[in-house]
Formats: structure tokens, sequence, C-alpha cells
């Protein structure tokens, strides 16, 4: 093939293998940003394969895998352009880093508690990774325009599945509904970190997509299912006076995301050589 | 919409939920069959899931994933219509059984134990689906055949997925082909039980497919794999004299399927009415 089939053009839905093969180095910062986004992805896929034959329905177990295998293709991606700055692989950042250097919001990492737990985690991520792809998929770097373009598509199926459990939860039995508010209640004490604008993303112009831009689409929209779901918006400080201090971006993490990598990453720490 | 939107046409790809809705209600043998394929679906489909967020590559992730959701995605049409003999639901019949009425065959339960065993059961687990769906798209039962025309396309995918990692491990490293051979061996034995034909299957001429008749085309198929992988076929007989009894089809079990219904139930047994 001539080098030019591997040329990336945004709007293009490429594979992780693709942009490994075009071989486009980032910079550091795009590197940065797009192992962040990696990371919130790739966490959250894991917390959503644990439903794999635990879900409360046949159907559920169909859907939550889907999506988590879905969040896994965007991590891959992210992490294999991130990965190409460095002279590493996907497999490496994902199985060879420690918890401090693991770049996720901390939102992504929360426990799944029960269904209601993961829908409400479902509602906040799903909404935020949808006004992000959006607006990245007009991104001045082409891999991460092309990434999102195809991200934005399968988010935005995301967004409706967690909508159609909200609605579901909050307007069904008393217990549905006293279950949906307790895990919109942990779970939203989270939403402030993902809209924070930091350097980096600051010293990205025209690349990376700024937090703070997001956060009135997202107040909006998510408001617009609570008011459906006859819920109020729940308070971002949580029982007892709990305020998530965030972090993440700076590898700062709850202690939740520890054991989720000792399960993620021991396989290939023990076979290095990851295929023998 | 009329009656008639839901009336299931062979070769039609349908989904569990159009089976329920069109409510066509199956013999009690014919839904004894359905029951059994089923169980196989299902169960292979937990032991897949296992590999989400552990497979020694991320790229590993997706594709058994993938494959996991597939089997899920006949377990639940096949259980669906199952169900409408007995007036249940596919809930009830994955989630409130107990082992003796589980009629998977004995392989689909072995553990995953490491990737090269995994992949030795995918060889044989879907060289055989292979052979069975292309056969069931035949049935004169129009439910099966349209369930069976699906899965076919996905399984043909499974079997290509299996030959190439037998290939890679077999013809990779001294170790890895070493871990292959292993693999091959610890699941030979439940190759036996797969083809073996009984009362029920007789019983339904023209409906079910003789086990029995797949076994020269599993054995020529899976034998040109080994044969591009320099591998002897392995014995049915396992180390120390071991002989796999079968049973499957009647409930009887080895010690490997109590524990994954454990963990597959437990949530759904937890809260009976499903979704609170």
């Amino acid at each position: 093939m001539s080098d030019t089939s591997f040329r990336i053009s945004a709007g293009e839905a490429l594979t992780a293998e693709k942009i490994t093969e075009a071989g486009e180095k980032p910079t550091e910062a795009v590197a940065n940003y797009a192992q962040r986004l990696g990371d919130d992805a790739l966490i959250l896929a894991q917390r959503l394969g644990w439903w794999i034959a635990r879900a409360p329905e046949l159907e559920e177990d169909v859907a939550l895998g889907n999506i988590g295998l879905d969040q896994l293709g965007h991590a891959r991606s992210f992490l294999s352009y991130a990965a190409l700055a460095w002279d590493k692989t996907e497999d490496d950042l994902a199985y060879f880093r420690d918890e401090p250097e693991f770049r996720n919001a901390q939102l992504f990492e929360q426990p799944n508690g029960d269904f209601a737990h993961t829908i409400a985690r479902q509602l906040i991520a799903s909404f935020y990774q949808f006004e992000l792809h959006r607006r990245l998929a007009d991104s001045s770097d082409a891999t991460l325009a092309a990434i999102a373009a195809k991200a934005v598509k399968e988010v935005d199926y995301h967004r409706d599945h967690a909508t159609q459990w909200v609605l579901r939860l909050a307007l069904g039995t008393e217990e549905s509904r006293r279950r949906m508010i307790a895990g919109l209640g942990v779970m939203w004490p989270y939403v402030d970190e993902l809209f924070r604008d930091d350097e980096l993303v600051a010293s990205l112009d025209g690349v990376a997509v700024l937090p703070s831009s997001l956060r009135e689409d997202f107040d909006r929209l998510t408001g617009e299912v609570l008011a459906r779901a006859e819920l109020e918006r729940p308070a971002t400080e949580g029982l007892r006076g709990f305020v998530a201090r965030g972090g993440g971006r700076d590898g700062v993490h709850t202690e939740f995301l520890g054991p989720l990598l000792a399960e993620m990453q021991v396989l290939a720490r023990a076979h290095p050589e990851a295929t023998w």
C-alpha cells in the first residue's frame, strides 16, 4: 500500500490499528490530551464489563456489554494515538502504567454499585462525552477529529440508553425511584471535575475542547431528562457535606481505581510477552 | 401494527423481543431443543464475558467481548422461544433454573483456564455451532430457522477468530505452542458429547439437526486447522485415562457450572422483581 493510504482525514472512521500504521506522531501535549480521553473510556469500559453476566435482565447484559465495548474501542483509538508520541503501544499504556499515571476523571472509576448507580454514572458520562465528541469532531488535529466523529454516534446511543433507564427507574416503583435518587446523589459530586479547564487544554487552542464550554449544554440537556423523570437536579455536594475534590487529570484518584487496575493488569503483567 | 407484522418467516433476522411478541408457541419437544441450544450459548457467553478487562491485549478484550455478546444474543433468541411454551420469559429460564435444569453440553461450562484453553474451547465450539446452525437454517420450524440463519454468519466469524489464534499460538514460541497443545488436550474430551443423538432430537425429524450428522464435517474442518498448525488431533480421552462421560443434555454437569450459575444469578435472585 502506498503511504497515502494511511493518511487520516477528518471525518474518517478509523481503527486503532490504522492510527498505529499511519504513525503520525502527536505532540507531547496532544498525546497527554488523548491519553486523558482514552483513560476515561478505558476505565468506564472496565466498569461496564462487570455487568456482563450480572445485569438484572439478559437484555441489559447485551446493552451494557455493547456500551462497554464501544468505550473500549474509543479507548484503543485515543491510547494508540497517544502511544505514538512515546514510541509505545496501546497495551503499554493500558497495562503498564501505575495508578498516578492514569488521567481519567474520577467519575469513571466510581464503583458500579447497584444498577441505578451505574445508570446515574452513565447519564453523566454519556451526556458529557456527547458534548465533548461533538465539538472534538471539528478539531484541527485530524486524528482526534476522526476518532471523535465515530465516537459521537455511539455515545448518542449511550445517552438514549441512560435516559430511558433514568425515566424507567424514576417513574417506576417507589423502590426503583428511591434507588435512582440515591444513585444520582452518589455520582453527581463528580460532575464538576469534568468541566474544569487547566493549562493543558488551554494550550491546545483549536485542537482540544475547553471542558468549561460544555457545561451549559450538559446542564440544560441533563436538566430536561431530570425534569421528565420528575427529579430535582442533585447537589454536587454529597452526603454529610462530602465534596469531590477532583484531580484525576493530574493522577489523583479515589480509592476505587487501584483494585480496578489490579484486575485489569494482572494477566498482562504476569505474561509481559503478551501472547507468549 | 397488524398481527402479520409479527409473523416469523425463515431467513428473517429476528430479535428475542420479536419472538416474544410473535408468541408462536413451540411444542414441548421443540422448546426443550431450543433450550439446549440457548443454554450452550448462554453459558459460553458468561465464560467469554470474564475476558473483558482481562485479555492479554486490548484488541482481544474487544474481540472476545464481541463474540460473547453474539452468543448472548443467540441465547436470548433460543430461550425466548422456549419460554413461550411454558408461559415464562427468557429471564425466568436464565436466572431461575437450578443446575440440573440446565441443558448445555459440558464443553461450554469448562473453565477459561489460560488464553490458550479459551481458544481451544472456541475452536471446538465455533466449528460445532457453524455446522449446526448451517443446517438448522433449513429447519421446518420457521423460528429456529430464522435464529440459526442469523447465528451462522456470526459463528463463521468466531471460527475465523479461533483459527487465527490456534495458528498464532501453535506456530509462535515454544511456550505458546506448549500452551496451545495443553489447552486442546484439556478441551477435546468434551467433543464427543456434542455429537451424540438421543430421543429428543430423533423425535424432531425435519425440525432439529441430528448431532451425529455434523461430526464428519467437524472432524474434517478442524483437522485442516490442526494440520496447518502442525498439531496432532488431540485424544478424546484425557490425562490419566480421563473420559468425559457427558450428560449435559440431561442436566448432568461438571463441578464448574455451579459457581458460574451462582455468579450469573445472584443479582436477579436478590431482586426478583428484576427492575425494582
